[in-house]
């Protein structure tokens, strides 16, 4: 990356970063919906795709409230995170375990949306940024957190039973 | 990775995962304590450190509780997550914007552990693994939870507001 000398800079990449990161949660979670085998998984994974969508142009309006063009950088956490997802869909050969798996890479990704939006809003809040720009990102990171709550719940109440 | 066809091979697989992981901590955790320039931030990473060492000795102790051979498997997510991480220690120039950026790469790691032993817990209790194995793995989750906190107060103490 570009040389970073003070937090509004460090704050503009990660917000790159975590486009970058958006943008391919969303070429992800296609072939995530489409591996699951119960449906409220596979419906899980729908909705969240649209989810993600709306958050790509949530970003986009942050992008534009802080005067600077919505753009992503390479992002070597997000694409290890996805890699392994994929070795789940191509190595589990049970439809349940499967199910469990998918479960787990899901959350990884969460998680992993939940440190650098909270990580964002923070900055955000340090360099008193627009309070629209707060709002946006804490919004984002409040459906992410949901997100993360709802999977514990779909593999608590029964998938990763069903795999065992 | 080898094929897995039920949720008790998943699970042996997302332990090797994370006794991987938490080893390429412990290779990463002295760089970040040597980085940092706040005094308690550089404190923070080797208490850390320590903390991790037993944690592997705790992991150690999993593995022999359910009968396998502890070794680490390779995984691409973490090693993205400290390869992101790296890339912040080269190319932020501020020593203030370098603790907050050193701050959020940990709760990067953080998390990502945090989802990986949420997942564990929840499958061996799915399993119906001994409860020995259910405590260890619990009390880890919770360290680094408490860890993960630790680091969002020192950024929000004021590291953060040092790099604006």
């Amino acid at each position: 990356m570009a040389k970073i000398t003070n937090l509004n800079e460090l704050f503009v990449h990660t917000l790159k970063d975590i486009y970058y990161a958006e943008k391919q949660i969303t070429k992800a979670l296609p072939k995530m919906a489409k591996n699951a085998t119960a449906p409220q998984l596979k419906k899980a994974f729908e909705n969240h795709l649209a989810e993600t969508e709306d958050q790509i142009a949530k970003l986009e309006q942050v992008f534009e409230l802080i005067g600077e063009k919505a753009r992503g950088v390479k992002c070597e956490a997000i694409d290890g995170i996805i890699e392994e997802g994929k070795g789940h869909m191509e190595d589990i050969e049970d439809d349940a375990t499967l199910d469990a798996g998918l479960i787990a890479s899901a959350q990884a990704v969460e998680h992993y949306e939940i440190t650098r939006y909270g990580t964002l809003v923070s900055w955000a809040e340090t360099l008193g940024l627009d309070q629209k720009v707060i709002k946006l990102l804490s919004g984002i990171l409040a459906q992410e957190e949901a997100t993360d709550q709802k999977l514990s719940s779909l593999g608590e109440a029964g998938l990763n039973k069903m795999a065992a």
